[in-house]
């Protein structure tokens, strides 16, 4: 009910603050027999990582993860997976004086309010670093999910303003802005670098792709697989938009241009992204989020401080100028775990389904 | 798992199709001593019932409400509520073209996959009708949220490709589209009554206020409001997308122009909707959701049946043109029955703390 | 969170009073493609309805079952059950003289602690009547689980002082104690028959064999099977003591004596009980529940009213003599809800296990 | 799903196996603000460890807690704690011959039914190692109830065929098998060294007592307070019965001995053992549990191995000769967390109550 858990029959627990001693999750639902190492972990935690490249914080993590329980011989035995990661490269003092101050834009002011005490340092649990335990607990799913012929791609559709206007996946991971677009890529660099001159930064739009999924995943009508993928992706900081397919963009079509003809062969377009009437269709799925400019800038903001007078702050911290980059293993991480949710979730009803 | 409850500390499960012989819901929950009969119902139910103007289908239903349990002389006992609707005005025949087509834009092809069988009548499970136990649940929300200061309010705020360019909130309930800007609502209706003799639809965006909330609502990490907000939006069929605040918007926005500052009197704008970190903030909550065009039309559309064999289709049957004006007091019921489950955890939590 | 739910995979959600309109359930995790009607439900209700024999209380409910949802054309459709049965003999004036005082043994004073307001009528939601509705979804989970080879018996195995001395599973259902040893169960009633006439009753003991579960159900640590069967029993109004397999007795046995051991053909013994570790052994699963004797008599008893004032009660209506032979078939309902969820989070883990 | 969680708005999730690298728990819906260090756990943790005295296994654990994250300058925040143990006395070459053999009365063969592997050092997940997190979390749950003016002491009452005649609390953690009778637990002590020598082990039964709990604890009518505890004490590996009040007793009880009548100073007895309709009635609450004798014994015993051929084994590894004493913190911890689990749930309804 205090809101750390996410997820049914495949259910992650998290824990861990930003400069606390660590972070991690408890992965329970995980099936036996799963040949499983922090090797396969590790790709997904060294991409969300800090310090990769120029479009991220500098601050220098290892990330390393060391899976604690749940793995015997090399192979997941059904019981909880714990996966751990230790906090090694903090500095709190750069925090010290957003101690009493509500920084603009961050949730300093509402743990505040809602708990009567916070961690303040790094952000104590409202901070990005939160979301290494998800990628953690995603590429489990990811890797669960392979084996079924399903994998996910994010990747960043629009940032600093501009939009990508080609997509080509195999260009992705090698551009720092994981834009689909090279050339876009270039552009959104050379505006965000200037944002970080300025004491600035940038907000963007990912978009995820899910191939390999087959008909009937999603469990109407509150858990249709939209509305599961909607709220993990929504509960993804800085995240303030999710849509679906044509998503906002519905609203100004009409019922001819948005249905989904089908002929012989299936599908004729795919307007709905995949998933209809809260079930997928056996079409690629493709979802979009809204993800806001890093709070964290260096130019100066009005505030108060925790007894109300006014004042002035400037953000200190090692911050990415744009989130998108590193927000997308968390995003596929999310989406992975839904899927995995599903799967397990419809296999359930179709193991005792008479026809 | 089955995916038909909604909520945690405030928790609806809903049955019922469209043509079966009722929908309803079981609300669980329900803080006794709460005065509380069908009349405090009956409005919302009619604000999302057929036949109510030309912008919505003609099918007539009285969408009578009945409470058979969890009241005893007027007041709740904390009990769970019964609410119940029979569904009266079901012709079924007018699917009989239906029963082995799969209707583009409908749920047909995904409940055939995933079920093996599914009731063709009116959608069944899948028809819009299923809403009105979340309107019955949400009005009963709504009247505990309005003992703590608590108001919320829906509206279209775009449809058939018009804008609102005014929010005039007492005019809302007025017009047929329930739109914000009455001017733009004619234009709005003027286009929709073009679609209907065309056989088409339209859709739109409905946008939702919340006033009155305070600060310390929503639970982090994964339990963020706008993230329980999103899944209870994103479950009701035909939306595709939802943002809070700015939403996409912000994707080109910098940091200096999204961060919302404070000073003594609190803060001095209000980008992020309302809620900061997962929690309110304390200000007005805004979000927007997108609703497709209606699925179901009359011009025909290539699909399949059944077997596999290509077919053509003409949507029979009694339907909106338009689905905003009544999916209104949809998303008003799920916003409200999210909040007043965050409420309840937010208050069971401060029960214990120590300052 | 406020307690009218039960299962996980398998679910139902109860509402009800004695003195409403109706009781029912909502069943969710229904397989599709099941047959079912009401006639697959009838024969446990009639088992447990009032009136069915002198052993009960004489008020007469038809106790009919209607299911209004998530069957379509004589099969399940996936989507959630709603089964519900009218109150059609109530006599609320029976009640009177209880409206402002609290019976002993009732939860009428922890009612009014509780909720601040209670329905008397028939003591409300707390009275056995509720269990109706755990019937109606038993005996899905029996069908569902007969499909699987899985059946449940449950039987007075003690009452009023007398214990059964053979186990004779045939004659259960023939004599009005439903004791397992007809000559037994002679003196039990001849003994019942002499409380009904001092205005006094008898508690007992109930046992439940299970038979044809596989090894596997059951899911550590938490819910391991005996716990949720445990809660599952307990939850039962009137069910004070439950124990698996020796139980108590075990207490006193060594080491050596209780634990079962194995040959090539399988197990020498169930002492556990047909589950070790929280897992179904693959044996005859045996549990026993201890039931209190019945807390409506008519005899006189000390008491106070809602203002504290000392007062004497005798409790009018109508009542069993002794719970027992009501009791069985609530049993079998809820310990085969428990399978059948357990038998769904079974196979969900077996979809995806590697091996 | 997979069952490694526990509670609803106090929640636990534990991980771990007995050899692995550690075992710990995450609690969630910790109020914020609460004084916490791990000497708050310490001195249950030590009171559950092996190695204390004769009557329990020699294998050395020093079983120090560290609180890993959720407290901040000594206070919990509201975010969910961590608490873990290392493993540090592990010898899996004790273990080497059972890798391939079930030993009796241990859940060997149902792990290996379930899963297809199993991690057999120690037991793995299924050693009541396990119950040292619940242990972490009984603690934080207890202190607070403790600021609530709630207590709980578990004890033996009878163990090796000798029940205790006496009730003296104070005496119980002052002699080595935690009787409520020190006369009794000589007589204890001495057959239970008997035992030893034979190679065998003992059973017996465990008491708890409740003070301090307000009436209206508890949610019918699934979670009824003692339908909760039932399942949280026989979730615990070698508990095979749970009663309350009376308990079995009752069933040879008439309901004129059985009720618990009032007069203006309240109950005049405790028969049904402080909790009424599922609801805590402000009296004592009082349960017992049958607790079996410890599998592992050193005499010889028949089994099988993997492949199903007949084999002898002699279970060796270093194990309590009776569980009673060290299961009575862990009884003590699930209680606890049932208790703080239904008082934030009671305080979310009467938050919004009305009267």
């Amino acid at each position: 009910m205090a809101g750390n858990s996410f997820g049914t029959a495949f259910r992650i627990t998290t824990f861990g603050e930003s400069h606390g001693i660590s972070v991690g999750v408890i992965v329970d639902g995980v099936p036996p027999g799963i040949s499983l190492s922090e090797t396969d972990i590790q790709p997904d935690m060294d991409r969300r990582k800090p310090g990769q490249s120029d479009m991220t914080s500098p601050r220098k993590e290892s990330d390393t993860v060391t899976i604690t329980s749940g793995v015997f011989e090399g192979r997941t035995t059904g019981t909880p997976l714990m996966i751990m990661l230790q906090n090694t490269n903090t500095i709190s003092s750069d925090y010290n004086d957003v101690m009493d101050k509500y920084r603009p834009g961050h949730a300093d002011y509402t743990y505040q309010k809602k708990y009567g005490i916070r961690d303040w340092r790094g952000s104590g649990r409202a901070s990005g670093r939160e979301t290494a335990a998800r990628v953690a607990a995603g590429a489990v799913a990811k890797k669960i999910l392979a084996a079924q012929g399903i994998s996910l791609q994010a990747y960043t559709l629009a940032a600093a303003g501009i939009v990508c206007e080609k997509y080509i996946p195999e260009q992705i991971e090698s551009n720092s802005m994981r834009a689909c677009d090279p050339d876009a890529a270039l552009k959104m660099k050379a505006i965000v670098e200037q944002l970080i001159k300025e004491g600035n930064s940038a907000g963007g739009i990912v978009e995820c792709r899910i191939k390999g999924v087959s008909p009937g995943l999603g469990e109407p009508v509150f858990d249709k697989l939209e509305a599961d993928l909607a709220k993990g992706i929504m509960s993804i900081g800085a995240v303030k938009g999710f849509e679906i397919g044509e998503g906002f963009a519905c609203a100004h079509m009409k019922g001819s241009q948005h249905n989904d003809a089908m002929n012989a062969k299936g599908f004729l377009t795919n307007h709905a992204g995949g998933i209809s009437g809260g079930i997928s269709t056996g079409q690629e799925i493709i979802f979009r989020a809204a993800v806001k400019p890093t709070a964290s800038i260096s130019s100066l903001q009005h505030s108060i401080d925790l007894n109300g007078n006014e004042t002035e702050i400037r953000t200190k911290g090692r911050h990415d100028p744009i989130i998108c980059p590193r927000i997308i293993p968390v995003m596929e991480a999310m989406a992975a775990i839904v899927l995995c949710d599903h799967l397990l979730r419809l296999n359930a009803q179709r193991s005792l389904q008479q026809s």
